[in-house]
């Protein structure tokens, strides 16, 4: 049985807005993602999405109001509900709890959808 | 929509061996739990278990090896598979996700076992 560092799994790779696949529990996947800048608007129709920050600072912009995340600080975004993921530091690192069947750009498609998330551990 | 700061939340709360439920992310549910000393051996059938060490160390008992977690460590351990989570730590301050069909004791029933866990979000 072999644990993840979870400072070391960031630093294994660069990318922001592309979601690496850390670990399975039953149906729910534990992803670790880096944000610079803002997403774009969009829900998941189905899922329910939890975001713990673990570095950095982040705002989740729902449409009238926001929330803002320091490290050790998480929150959960229920299914339907529209939000912004927005990185307030030059970059915010990120462990996202959701579903296995959530795709990261939700009901939007574009330059940004992942269909096929790396897995890192 | 609210957030959770995990230091405030462990704070809420005294017990050791008594998780408490901090959120639900569809059938998912994450709890916050403080160790002290060892807990018993057991599996659980059907539910796989993640555990991310918040403060403190822990110990996850296997019964042909150790795997020994700092802060920011986490492990999953799989359903069926027998485990003994022990804090080497005074108090170790763990996330725990796993389906909210989980008994705490798991396959072993105990005075530590908890059938209805306090909400603390």
């Amino acid at each position: 049985m072999k644990k993840v560092n979870l400072n070391h799994a960031f630093s294994t790779f660069p990318d922001a807005w592309s979601p690496k696949v850390a670990g399975d529990i039953n149906d729910t996947q534990i992803k670790l993602a880096k944000f610079r800048g803002s997403f774009h608007w969009h829900h998941h129709d189905n899922e329910d999405e939890l975001f713990l920050v673990v570095e950095g600072k982040l705002r989740m912009g729902f449409r009238d109001h926001n929330v803002d995340l320091d490290a050790g600080e998480f929150i959960i975004v229920p299914k339907g509900v529209e939000h912004r993921p927005e990185a307030l530091s030059d970059e915010c690192h990120v462990v996202l709890l959701e579903p296995n069947t959530t795709l990261n750009s939700g009901n939007v498609e574009n330059e940004r959808t992942v269909r096929e998330l790396e897995r890192i551990a």
